[in-house]
């Protein structure tokens, strides 16, 4: 078994646990690579990967962006600000268009779910869901149980807790798929405005208390509390969230256990991670965010074929 | 005859028929080079290209990105929307600059017509148009012409209709200098608004009647109406142009022939032309894309002297 | 003596006169470099340098990188407008996270004084700084005397004038400590609302009338006049300003002697400078800015230890 089950990473929704593992000993291979003092290889170099972003993400972006250079792949941005969707066009037309280009890949963010989806059912590139509204974000949890794995020797029974804004989140999603299939027991934490309704149908534990979550888990994944967000009205204020669902060192040192924090980035410090935490030695933050670069080399690489 | 008789393409106008069919020969290598599974060639490796862009365009920009990158150039990107322009520099200097740094050539893409004709009187590099407000677009009318000579094997005795709104169109105005000088016939139908009093003068037809014009043509330009202009007074309503000027099937089912259908992108569908029409065999719309970075690449290539 | 006292550009006030020195001779080398038909080294070529500008600035990061893309390293660039930061990130975690991804170098330009010298204490990648708010911009101070350097043969005992807005410009900062390292004298001219207080306790004359300014020089840099800061109520107006303190020919000609005109522009034509001045002789202002990018490639190559 030395191929992905699907040409596009649209979510992890569509992938079998082989794909996962595949990905993850890909990735080992390549986090190796990124470590050298030589940080390239040839694979992608006669590969050409459009980064269609109708959304900023920076963060996203340049993890991507460094992914397929260091695979020598070339690249292309295009941003939806500058774009042509802005006149009228359809994402059908601008994305056959990139193609027509003689472009190989696709990665795409997008605010609407399941835009990458609806693509990928009428073009023959591969694509690379960024992330798609509020729907999935797989090479999020792709590194985030990449990340689990490095730090733990294995997801496999590992108990997963998923703190803060999960209805928001695709971060949230696409982790709980991925913890599922590699066999991991997943809990969520949050106020119950910030919890979706369906998330008991996925096999996944609900909890309301910090406390209680953050004993039962081995790894606790503190999701970002969407300031940008916050005039919605069913929101905790951010004082109220920080005092009933920030994760600071008293409360850690309380438990009788150490435990991994994980959290997708941006932190807003002192709201749902303090900063005594967030700068632990329980943290792997900076290590998730080195992973999505070997995470990525690797999605890509398997994709384009490389790996058959 | 191996070499341009410009060292700028600022517009078709200034070209010879010859320059046009040198562009074409040295456009059919590129295609078959990005068509190619290793899609780059060394021509342009020791230069430096800067594409300078006062006014977005993504679809342009890329479309010259990618050129650039498959001849090995070097690339860098200035946009205004983060410039100094802002600071009250003057063009030439902001170019003069640039120029500094060492770049070879200026892909420009300026709001105010006769920019780059200005710029090309005080600087030594090469300069090409990239669109200079609703003067000239030169590479699209190398493109489309590029596209009718690869449907129907030659331009000349070809009668091509460019439809829409003519009057804002830098697309139109160096179509009609490229055909014309390509030995077709021209003709451009629109609303009465959208059609620039001096078009008669450079030899092209007149026709008002939509089914008229589609009845006399070989191949139909179907320009963009241009839904960010709306506010103008003299504009149709989107509703009434779609009705009277929008091309369907069932108006080209009518005819008692086949034509080609191009449009130069984005396409506004169900207003100048349905999806049926867009998306049928007798459109060569991608194709027109496809060859846009070969011309782009051609036109490099030969203004960098690499053709010599 | 082959490698800097530090590693980190923060400030020409950190540096040694031997590092200056150091510096422009290892720019004399990459100014013949880019004036090469082949303007390309390997010397950065396995070094990843993420352009960070969480201000825009054209000018400074089309200069730094070119500078990169002819040392053959990987380039990615940040921009604030897109970025984490106005998600509420720190300026240390948005670092962290580009750092982690395995880059090795930051070119950094930041609003807020100080901002580089923070991060220096935390980090561990060499950083560049590109401008921080209105205190220091190194690399333009470098520029600036290595083109005296070029033009007068040495700097040491030259009498170099700063013109203008003295106290909203990091340049002007700069010049004065690297001007003062090298052996020159230094004075500043422009009016009392546009002088900082602190400017003589650094060694400096001050004039405020222009012509004597000009009869005292040798080399008179012109600084802009910020026409985005106009709303500031102790400017003098454009009007006035051009009329008190406005160089131009005429004045230049009533002198006993010629002197050398600078900029670092964008210049405002008919403000701080006229145009037959800025296109006269006596200004070496786009050898400014060719001597940029080499100025830049030697400060890259040496924090590399490429110089070791």
């Amino acid at each position: 078994m030395s191929q992905l089950s699907t040409k596009h990473l649209l979510g992890i929704k569509d992938l079998t646990p082989e794909d996962l593992h595949l990905i993850f000993q890909t990735a080992d291979q390549f986090k190796e690579v990124i470590n050298r003092p030589i940080k390239k290889v040839p694979s992608l170099r006669d590969i050409t990967i459009a980064n269609v972003f109708f959304e900023n993400s920076t963060r996203t972006r340049l993890s991507f962006e460094l992914a397929e250079k260091r695979l020598s792949a070339d690249v292309v941005n295009f941003s939806a600000g500058n774009s042509s969707v802005k006149k009228g066009e359809t994402l059908l037309d601008t994305v056959n268009n990139i193609l027509s280009m003689k472009v190989d890949m696709v990665v795409m963010r997008h605010a609407s779910p399941g835009a990458p989806h609806f693509l990928s059912k009428h073009i023959d590139a591969n694509i690379v869901n960024a992330g798609d509204g509020t729907h999935e974000h797989p090479t999020q949890a792709l590194l985030d149980t990449f990340s689990i794995r490095e730090k733990l020797g294995d997801v496999a029974g590992k108990k997963v807790c998923l703190f803060g804004d999960i209805v928001h989140s695709r971060v949230a999603l696409s982790n709980i798929f991925a913890l599922k299939k590699l066999g991991a027991e997943v809990m969520v934490c949050g106020p119950k405005t910030l919890l979706p309704k369906y998330v008991e149908s996925l096999g996944v534990k609900v909890e309301l208390d910090v406390r209680k979550a953050l004993q039962w888990c081995d790894v606790a994944n503190v999701l970002r509390i969407q300031l940008e967000r916050q005039q919605l009205k069913y929101f905790p204020s951010l004082r109220e969230y920080s005092q009933y669902y920030g994760i600071n060192k008293g409360l850690l040192d309380s438990l009788d256990k150490e435990i991994v924090i994980m959290h997708p980035g941006p932190i807003n410090r002192g709201v749902e991670l303090n900063s005594d935490v967030a700068d632990s030695d329980a943290a792997i933050i900076l290590d998730q965010v080195e992973n999505g670069v070997a995470v990525r080399m690797a999605v890509l690489y398997l994709l384009a074929g490389a790996g058959a």
